[in-house]
């Protein structure tokens, strides 16, 4: 018998979604950061769920503000990540009834200070109980908003594209995975100036999601492995491997790159924008590339 | 130092919304069995989060496809509760990677099963691992939308408007909180031809939700638990405090009370439509009732 750990998340996600009615056209369904509805106004509707777990995601000694922030920073660099802005947030807490209520309290002071900061609202939430002992788990669900000619998928890159990287990888479990911003003011700059190809935010490690960008836009990719901009102290492979870099992957056209880079640091003079390779026609790429964050294999 | 224990599920959602910037008006948030967001369409947007774990919502002898289904019941009877119909959903599963892949894939049957019945998709979703030996935990996020004209909030009943419930109450545990059918039929119905001023869906049990509607409301209440309609077997108390009932408390003027109970009975033959008490100006109804489930105290 089969266990998760044995198949692992990409190919138990597959065989779950056999299962369930998906949206059609022009609704897009699983697979990209967030789901986008097209419920006939002028702006589309982003849907995101994320899930984070005591001792997988943050420790029994993590501060509780911290975690709430990053439970909700996460699902908000998905919504940057497709070119839109986070509306309303949903908070569904399953916590130990032997939890201190301070610990609680200063969750959802870190989820109202991510909150504030991106100008988005806590719409409501649920609370459940765990068995004695149980790890706390927090669920945040987001809605966002994008206009129809600022959305930006996974799935839209052409061979050719160049692939870019914000901010520096790897190392991200020395702190930045609690006190990161997710990178919505660079999205939105992005999107009005130099619109991306294709667009998602690093949460698994470039080498588990580089492979699913160049997968949703059938191509090959090359990777410049020496170009990677490594954290302090990384080596190349926990810039591939480490996961929860919250930073942005994407791809432009050629003809314009010199022109981005010049203008993007003038904007983000604090952030690195790299070049850290390309994307090809299927099989005239890399080799697959090993590593990443996978939470069952 | 106070635990969740200690202060109990209501008193901990009042503290802990203090913390977040909350919806202003025309949206509606925390309070309610969704939120209701104004896009400015024609159809106003709902939202709903709920989890279920293993050990307080279901045992590890529940088979999969039954949790599936009732993950998703429970958020699409909060939908009907509010005069809607359910759109979208996105599942957050936290599971141990000992967990046979069948399981999940069963669980997913069960949910994609719920979303067919409901004409309802599955958008998106995200899995995590938990420590081993962790419960499992499944969060359904779920949009729904309802015209302006249509929306019922627990907020709007009358002093003197009629309380009834569909249904019958207790002993939800023998099968029933597995199994269930959301409401929406009924609720649908109801809207269409007398639309109730206000009602909400009773997850809690009648102890814990009425004292809700009544207080939304501003009203008191009177409650004749001689009236109460209990499922086979069941005591009054059991009626009241048992939980995971699903059925629908609903407020109506009790000027077409008549009118209603004979329609009811042609086209929900097999559902009981019961009168159960009324509401009352603040302070003149009946004593606060004890019992419902409380998952922290």
């Amino acid at each position: 018998m089969k266990t998760l750990h044995d198949i692992g998340e990409d190919a138990l996600i597959s065989m779950l979604l056999e299962n369930a009615p998906l949206p059609e056209p022009p609704d897009i369904g699983p697979g990209d950061d967030c789901a986008v509805i097209d419920a006939g106004g002028d702006a589309l509707l982003l849907l995101k769920t994320d899930t984070i777990v005591e001792k997988i995601h943050f420790t029994p000694e993590t501060a509780a503000f911290r975690i709430g922030w990053k439970a909700t920073a996460r699902a908000i660099s998905d919504i940057a990540a497709m070119g839109g802005t986070p509306s309303h947030v949903l908070v569904s807490l399953a916590l130990d009834p032997a939890t201190p209520a301070e610990w609680a309290n200063e969750l959802y002071k870190g989820i109202g200070d991510c909150l504030r900061t991106h100008s988005a609202t806590l719409a409501g939430g649920e609370t459940s109980s765990v068995p004695a002992g149980a790890p706390a788990v927090i669920t945040i669900s987001a809605t966002g908003r994008v206009s129809r000619e600022r959305l930006i998928l996974r799935s839209t890159a052409k061979p050719g594209d160049l692939l870019l990287v914000t901010g520096t990888l790897g190392g991200s479990l020395a702190g930045k995975h609690l006190d990161f911003s997710p990178r919505m003011a660079e999205a939105q700059w992005l999107v009005s100036h130099f619109k991306p190809t294709a667009m998602m935010d690093l949460s698994d490690g470039l080498a588990k999601d580089l492979p699913r960008l160049a997968a949703a836009s059938h191509c090959g990719y090359i990777l410049r492995r020496e170009n990677l901009p490594l954290s302090d102290g990384c080596t190349t492979d926990q810039a591939l491997g480490d996961g929860e870099d919250y930073e942005l992957l994407l791809s432009i056209s050629p003809h314009y790159y010199g022109e981005l880079i010049d203008t993007w640091a003038e904007h983000f003079p604090h952030t690195p924008l790299t070049l850290i390779g390309a994307l090809t026609r299927p099989g005239l790429g890399d080799e697959p590339i090993s590593g990443g964050w996978d939470h069952f294999a």
